[in-house]
């Protein structure tokens, strides 16, 4: 098997460990940054290795409609293609099906709908999920499941139900992980019963590693980390467990503190383009006039490319003036972000001692009243 | 004075050099990438350095709207304020008013307009464009002007009059060229007397370096051409000549050869922003089919940061997705590309011996049949 999890140290719940990749070593816990497009929105490669990042996500859904994965194929797969060349994951196209397309028809064989870019009729089953992520050849692929609302029983029921008869259909479109590691995707909402349910499916399969679903997607925060707080355990500790879609600074830490090793999120990157950065004492919004003559970075405390050469005063400036480099910028600070706090949760794992608590204690108890402030 | 030219080796005409300012030596014949409001759109200032930019040109007008020049003076001037520690050039804002704003009065006094941001009365005078321009701290300023349409004698006559006053009234404000070296603006549109007596009054008052003003703003290129044979010869030999607002490859081209040492021009970054670009075989857009599957770079000779790292195929796909990293990678390219045009030249006056002629031969004969073809 190509991929595979050394957990390197636990400190109750929590695992510090290198995941084995193809394309090199994922330190973790880990943030991976979102290119959905075959790009992280406004940061270039370069950057992002200069930043620490090590796995990055990319969707199915949407280079399945553009450019297509026999392009992406053709011209040597995603990781020649986009300039990346450490690990790459692709999800399986399930969870924007379900939330951008308009759907057609969903049957026990997969799901047929329209194109949000130009209303073309597609359709995707377990089977050219995988077709597709193959082409696209990202070290981790993903089972196509069914993600809904988390929240209402008898919906999440039926998805579980149908993400694993989907995944049994990936597993055997897709049984060997010499190349690519499939993971398998739990589902069931907030409860209990029908996250094991999905866990006891998803091990007869026997994935190389696990990816809870259907959290951080309209349930509260207090839902969210109780579902975690059971649904976690429930994996297997020597795979790999990747918390789908969750990439808030509080959020992050506590999936750590309760066994998950990677996240991804387009959350570091979408407010960066809304002006908003992340900083030890919450979020900050750059456009505001309090920056306007403030000659400081973002956060003093950052060893980020832009907290390293601009001030907020710039930074604002470039926010109110449109500029698209305020774009890259606070991606970049907010990617750094998120990736120096995997960091310090690492290092605090493998100090011991109780030193991970006592950092998300403290990075909770600074951040939160930032953000409640 | 702070700033002063060495004129190293000339080949009829033309001219190779070197600029001194207070932030670094400008090698000529130099190109200047244009960052309007305190940024080189979509580029970092680490990625202009490596391409080997040294001058950039950024607006008074703009800047003078917002942030405003007490906001980047406090900031610890324009340098500091955007990360760019090499030579920066201010305009005087006259280009900008005259042709973005609306205009409510012009007297012999200066120049009462709207923002196009706010719509807010402002005014302009040659003292308080100098005062801007020392506030923001470029290492080059200019005189403010006013530049009309180049065709028209009676205007461009006019034209001439008032800038010659104004430069007179900006010489008395900014009579110390030790920290910023203030240049005159030739005027006088394609008309060689007009051209002969605007550069007459301007050498009277002994500018550090000279600017032809009002050409590429709607004259043909032959008369551009024609105008560059008569004007560009009654500014002195032993000061900078630069050539506003020009930045074709071929104009480039054309106003090496008549002996201009400096250039600036959005045209670059702009047209990168809309997907097109340059190549010794004329310009192409990024976005044509033909690209889809192209596995080559832009220009397999170019030696900039995305020919060396991305296919035309993905950067096809990013400027049909709307990426902004498509802005950037494209111009990045195109900055460089013309840098590389300068640096050839600059090599090729140095070799002597015709080669400046023989290059600028090569490269119009086979990048204008890519244009017209």
């Amino acid at each position: 098997m190509s991929l595979y999890f050394d957990p390197v140290k636990t400190q109750n719940r929590a695992r510090a460990g290198v995941i084995h990749t193809p394309h090199g070593d994922i330190l973790t816990p880990a943030f991976a940054p979102v290119g959905t497009q075959a790009t992280v929105k406004a940061v270039p490669p370069r950057d992002l290795r200069e930043m620490g990042a090590t796995l990055i996500l990319s969707n199915t859904y949407h280079l399945f409609l553009r450019p297509g994965p026999d392009l992406v194929a053709e011209m040597g797969g995603l990781h020649r293609f986009m300039g990346w060349d450490r690990p790459i994951l692709t999800d399986s196209g399930g969870f924007q099906v379900f939330s951008l397309a308009q759907i057609n028809r969903i049957d026990a064989d997969g799901v047929t709908f329209r194109s949000h870019l130009d209303g073309s009729a597609r359709r995707l089953t377990p089977e050219s999920a995988m077709k597709i992520q193959e082409d696209l050849g990202a070290d981790i692929i993903m089972c196509f499941d069914q993600c809904p609302k988390p929240t209402d029983y008898a919906v999440a029921s039926a998805a579980v139900e149908r993400t694993s008869a989907w995944a049994r259909r990936c597993r055997s479109a897709h049984a060997d992980d010499s190349r690519q590691a499939l993971f398998g995707i739990q589902q069931g909402g907030v409860y209990e019963d029908l996250r094991a349910r999905s866990s006891a499916d998803l091990l007869a399969l026997d994935f190389p590693g696990y990816a809870i679903g259907g959290l951080a997607v309209g349930e509260t925060k207090q839902e969210m980390v109780a579902t975690l707080d059971f649904c976690v355990p429930m994996l297997p500790e020597n795979k790999p467990r990747y918390l789908m879609g969750v990439g808030a600074p509080d959020d992050l830490a506590h999936g750590v503190l309760r066994g998950i090793d990677f996240f991804d999120c387009v959350l570091p990157t979408r407010i960066a383009r809304h002006g908003a950065v992340f900083t030890p004492d919450g979020t900050l919004n750059m456009g505001n006039l309090a920056f306007a003559r403030d000659d400081q970075p973002i956060d003093p405390t950052c060893d980020c490319a832009t907290c390293q050469n601009f001030t907020r005063s710039y930074l604002r400036h470039l926010v109110k003036a449109r500029e698209l480099l305020a774009h890259m910028l606070l991606s970049i600070h907010n990617l750094r972000f998120l990736i120096r706090h995997m960091e310090a949760m690492r290092a605090a794992i493998l100090d011991g001692d109780g030193r991970l608590e006592a950092y998300v204690d403290m990075f909770l108890r600074r951040y939160l009243r930032g953000e409640t402030g």
